[in-house]
């Protein structure tokens, strides 16, 4: 048990911003001051929710229609909650969440159209009014994004490739759902420049942090 | 394609009410007359859905939160709704279909007490104003029901059991539940007393049906 508070940070952007690579970066910085850190990820990171998770980015991208998604992706991320999340900010560790809800409104709102609204109304019926502590958006262009992101499959082998099978209007439309959803939630939210090298960007989050936490007043 | 239009009835009621056998009934019955006949289930009733179900259905009573729970039938429902439902009712079929939304109100709304307007809130958010044509609802004290359910379970080998496991008080929330719903939407629902014998049973079903057909001008 921490004497300090929970703390709940997201990651959020478009495929391959950087997103996995930055997370660990921020793991050692919380734990070279001394913090216990959990590092998850959506959907998933909790037994339940990795089962749906294996529903949501396996097979043709057709699979499921955009609500269907949508309930899917706040079952996993409700049991997630639940069972992860909460328990580790209850004993004042720092969660570190590599995508969060945000991308629910990002993918489901403004990459298939459903609108930001619509996903903001699941969010409350899932979860409520729990939402991160501070979102990290790692801003890219989507071409430099998925090359990163292909690149990353040619070595690793993975068939979780369902979202970035789906073409670039629809990553188009992801990285200007990020924009509005920085400015729409500006206290919670910040953006930073990810199209520059792993050190730089990694620079910039650790500053976003500060300044997020110092208003934070943590 | 049938001249006729879709006709979509959903069959409702605790576990072991005779739902399962009063579809084949009325299966039969619409066949007799000349109708295309697609009989589904829910959970599931798509391949998307089935896989689904088998999340729901099968594991420990607290494998999923009321919530959770709640999201993953909507998911399933609306997979099944869109790939299997509305295409058969647009080729004029007759659907009948075992358990539906009104199942969720009972299970998720009052069994596990997230409130009937919870759910509805998702219904709408999942599938719109979609609703059956008519209703129909097996009612039965729950202990001949679990009785039924019991002895069949000891017979047919299954998992899928994780309701039953639920407790009495929980199927005595469920029958209370589902008068609720028929009096809510009394035009659309029809409690049939599910007490008797198999034929006896039947012969109301087939009434109750009638009477809410020649009541929509079918
Ligand atoms: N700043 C950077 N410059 C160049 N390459 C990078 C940079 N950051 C990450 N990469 C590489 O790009 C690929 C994708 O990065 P990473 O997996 O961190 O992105 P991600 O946002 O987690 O992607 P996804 O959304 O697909 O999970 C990896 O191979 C990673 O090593
Ligand atoms: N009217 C009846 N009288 C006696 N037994 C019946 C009657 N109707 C059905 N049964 C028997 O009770 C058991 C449960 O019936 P059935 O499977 O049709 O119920 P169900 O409502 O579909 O249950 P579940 O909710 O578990 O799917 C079966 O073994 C069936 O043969
Ligand atoms: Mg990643
Ligand atoms: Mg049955």
């Amino acid at each position: 048990m921490s004497e300090k508070p929970g703390l709940f940070i997201s990651f959020e952007g478009g495929e391959g911003s950087g997103k996995t690579t930055q997370i660990r970066r921020l793991e050692e910085w919380f734990r070279h001051q001394g913090r216990d850190v959990v590092v998850t990820r959506e959907p998933g990171g909790s037994p339940g929710a990795e089962e749906i998770r294996n529903l949501l980015l396996t097979g043709d991208p057709g699979r499921w229609d955009a609500v269907t998604e949508a309930f899917l992706m706040f079952a996993s991320r409700r049991d997630h909650v639940e069972r992860t999340i909460r328990p580790a900010l209850a004993d004042g560790k720092v969660v570190l969440c590599d995508r969060f809800a945000d991308s629910s409104v990002a993918y489901q709102g403004y990459g298939h159209g459903l609108g930001a609204e619509y996903i903001r109304n699941l969010w409350a019926l899932a979860i409520g009014d729990f939402k991160p502590d501070l979102t990290l958006i790692f801003d890219l262009p989507i071409e430099v994004g998925l090359d990163r992101a292909g690149a990353r499959f040619a070595n690793v082998s993975a068939a979780e490739d369902r979202f970035e099978r789906m073409g670039v209007e629809f990553h188009q439309r992801l990285r200007d759902g990020f924009k509005e959803i920085s400015q729409t939630d500006a206290d919670r939210c910040r953006m930073i420049d990810a199209n520059s090298d792993i050190d730089t960007v990694a620079e910039r989050m650790i500053s976003a942090v500060k300044d997020g936490l110092t208003r934070q007043g943590s």
